[in-house]
């Protein structure tokens, strides 16, 4: 009963066949591989983008803070949500690729930036002058570390809010397509068409083993960021294996797929966790649930080998209800949700 | 009518006529020469800390940002306060220098940061794993950001939480000597006695043209510190113009009577702040006031030609009563202090 | 016919089984799982170093730049073949990851340091005050950017050098394996006996997909290691699929018999070679041949499709003879040898 | 008798004078002051550049590493003689500054690039791919290390080749003045007429106690430049005494006087040691000589105290001649000169 993190998962058997699909016979290295041409195509179509440069790395960590040293100059404003994966979870990656490029966080309900406050925090930072460093780029999640997603309209009012400033948009896509698929958006619309630049498009949560593309919507954005993934150590030699795990993903709508599957698996077990008398801390609108759940059912869980997170972190245990989160992925078995879920309600026909 | 900043005032005649002092003749460069050698024993004398390994440098930002790379790894994790020089004014020198570091701040009323906050965000830190980075170093001003002065029991108190929990302390002694004019103890009390492992020791702001002096009481501290700066176009060719203006301070006590001076001044701005109907929002302890001034007050002074920096920034324009900083500096003479009250208490005789 | 480089071929099946073996199920992300467990126990016995500290990275370029800024300041020197890898091929990825060390480089015949030259070079370097920065590192490539190999003699001699100078040794394996297969020797004696500190052990050129193990045979060198690869992005979530990688090379002896495959792959085209005319740059020792070959033989082999590079560079393009670098792989099929020597050697019989 | 380096000798009493004149009352900080701004229109006027954007720091480093980051991405490739100070005597700063750059150093005969040369590299390096860097800018100093002087045809030949290649021209002028004073032509010629795009203009060398101007001719090259001069902590909050030792240069052509006597004492100093039997590793063009000058002259001369260099470097000890530099200043004074001429040729009359 793994609850952890999507990423607690394996790959996706196609992902696997993939990876020995591709591995007959020698090919240049570095991209000039077949397999990369095919997986840049497969995303250009999916974002309606035939434009678009596309680079693959093998961690969300890279291809964020890549995307950060790409947009913002060591003294530059990044402004982001306070639980931002950036500023919480990537141990100063962004400052150290930009080279001490500062995150502005704000606060904002479940995960979700607000326009208002952002407005009035571009307002503040364009008048610090260089005590402050310089307002640089705007980087959103979606879906967001708190599980909610940003619609096409609300995204499209930050990217204005950011382009009126002046700062280009960066969308950290790690469960993009959870948001896709809760959406049931068009990727173009909840991207370049509303306002964003550049998105992080995850597939390690999602199924690969660990492949993440970086999408350029506009190319010029991208002018020299070959040269930076290199000397950060994020080009692979062998690349046509992180680009056989997208294009496993992008071909036939794997990724919206395995997607619906781990929402639907967070919709399943957010109707346990409801029955368990859990108190929901932000709507269940793609694969992770924040609840707050009764401490005894907690205590259960746990006792039975459940694993997850407490949150924000480990100082709520012992708290009556605790505040959890519970991540689904596209292969959390249905028995271990409901497993958790059995555990969870046991004490209430006591 | 200059109260925007202590740095606003020019050199005292004592630091200028050092510089002249020291001018004759050839001598190696790079502090390899007597004046250096007199600014360090100066300085050790003042601190009663015969071992301390000192540097000059010529701005606080590079004295600060170069403590924080000395002690803080590029995934470091350094606490200090939200309204920190080191946080809200450098640029993000300390993240550039230590190649990534994370300042994490914490509130704290009228600029001084809290014990138990303190304690419990080092807790939460130790807890992040790498996600957030590793606790790295606390950073203290002293005077602080809002003018107020931590005692040593109180600097005391911080440096034991921060050295249980195996961090060093730095202080951002930028207006130190006002801290020290304000308390009236002993320089080593209030640094190495409490705790404090670096001092960043200002003199720009107390009457030189441009020095500060980093102090390692813990001269292993300092490994390797002499090529961090050099690396950093931070050594001066012909040092002895530095440390000439420091010796010209830390001689005959030159740098506490203008402390003194300036601190003095602030009082007596106070005191005409306070008929001018000002509402303190710290208490005025060093050199510089936080006071709420009647708008009207506000709009004569400067209509007048008054200079000074509405608080925490220029978006408070218009409000009534107007929040402002006014910094007093060695310098500023008596008749404009009370020019400015003049203004301020203008109305009340109509 | 591709002997471009050894990363041209694709992954060993066994690689690819051990991907599937270890995809099933949910485990801890971020390395605490049983796979990295075992993997990395593999890796100690092999080394017969029980404490060795052991991280999982998946580019050659990742693990020798994490190294460089391990053992390395940002004012550090790093001492260096001219023609290694880290100074010819990451661009610029040392100076990034340290801060700003800088490589000096020594010329060397045929890839192989001269240990008079590096203790003439430590001196020069020791006596450079902070102008030239700080001797911090000496970093050797075995088997060499040249196909040739150290003893263990030949290392020794070198980190004796270093280590007399207080600097630590890191050894670049790329090619590791190619340098055990040609030596026949074990695995400690041609590193932590022979004085190297931290070895770069290369599985992507041995028939991974893309796999380096970081090995601190000294765990404390270590220190904070897990942080600087994480800030950099190289924390895989899913690391089981990078231990997985290693553990198939390294249980059962698979590293050396595919570095074996690779050795003798070079031996029988060095034969062909040979018998085309060709004169060697370099002894054939490990998988790489640097050769001087008829230009028509050339002109031939590339119209012919075969794809290799010119060395050290294309302007080597038009002479006669041209020299060229050619490589094998544990996968290279023997009729491309013999189709690449019979295109060589063609023109002999007419 | 100190000839180690025109920055063992203090500053004009016109600068220190000026000092003095300037530090009358309160000024806006930061470079917002009324000396500021002179001194930024006597430069312009210098070099014939109204619209030149002019930044002050304190040290060359700082001034030569500020612009290679300005110039130069991390994964650059930064082009520039063997011997360049930048190279040779900044502890890795332009490494630092640029957040990886790399260095690609050139021979030629004594300190000046040779244009085929750096064609050849430049071509060379446009090859590289991503393995070695991306070309970015050109570096050259004038005077340079070895004291001779490039004219304005050799630097407008190099000028054309980089520019032809896409790169900017970095001129390190910290002896820029005595360049200037060697060939009497204007500064425009020498500069932005022959392809200079950014001028490190030096004052310390040449005068003033520590400060240095940093002169974009094309002021959109300097976008962003101040906030990289913050971060950096080369920003003085006193700005007006930087400003004001470039302003007592600049004005009444002081700053081609003191070069004009640097060069003069150099000249003096020449003729004696031809005098005493020194044979001249490089012509002597400005106010460097270096020259092997027979054993028993040297050791006579250091027994007597004389002060300076073994060229390259101390282990040149002992070698008969052996070679010396020697750097004379504005204040060099003749009797110093003529004694260590004395010195050297004491041993001939005997």
């Amino acid at each position: 009963m793994n609850f952890a993190s999507d990423n607690a998962y394996g790959a996706h058997p196609a992902v696997l066949q993939a990876l020995i699909d591709c591995n007959e016979g020698a090919v240049m290295g570095y991209g000039a591989d077949p397999v990369s041409a095919r997986a840049t195509a497969a995303i250009r179509d999916i974002f309606e983008a035939p434009d678009a440069e596309v680079h693959f790395v093998a961690t969300g960590t890279a291809a964020n803070a890549l995307v950060c040293a790409q947009l913002s100059p060591g003294f530059g404003r990044i402004y982001c949500h306070e639980d931002a994966h950036i500023e919480t979870s990537e141990c100063g990656a962004p400052e150290f690729f930009t080279g001490g490029g500062k995150l502005i966080t704000l606060a904002g309900a479940m995960g979700k930036l607000n326009a208002g406050h952002l407005q009035e925090a571009l307002r503040i930072g364009a008048a610090e002058g260089w005590n402050g460093g310089r307002n640089a780029m705007l980087s959103i999640t979606n879906s967001t570390e708190w599980g909610t997603v940003y619609t096409p309209q609300e995204v499209a009012a930050l990217s204005r809010i950011s382009h009126d400033a002046g700062l280009p948009v960066h969308m950290d896509g790690a469960r993009f397509a959870n948001a896709i698929a809760s959406l049931g958006c068009r990727p173009a619309d909840l991207t370049w068409r509303a306002g964003v630049d550049v998105l992080c498009f995850g597939g390690t949560k999602n199924g690969a083993m660990g492949a993440e593309a970086v999408i350029f919507f506009d190319p010029e954005l991208a002018e020299g960021f070959a040269y930076r993934r290199k000397q950060s150590g994020h080009v692979f030699s062998k690349q046509r294996f992180l680009a056989a795990q997208m294009l496993a993903l992008c071909e036939n709508g794997l990724w919206t797929q395995l997607a619906l599957q781990a929402n639907a698996a967070a919709t399943r077990l957010a109707e346990g966790v409801a029955r368990a008398g859990g108190h929901f801390l932000a709507p269940v609108q793609s694969n992770a649930i924040f609840a707050a759940i009764p401490l005894a059912a907690h205590q259960r869980a746990v006792a039975a080998g459940a694993k997850y997170h407490l949150w924000p972190d480990a100082s709520a245990d012992g708290s009556d209800p605790v505040p959890v989160r519970l991540v689904t992925s596209w292969n959390t078995p249905d028995c271990q949700i409901d497993a958790l879920v059995d555990l969870l309600c046991q004490g209430d026909g006591a």
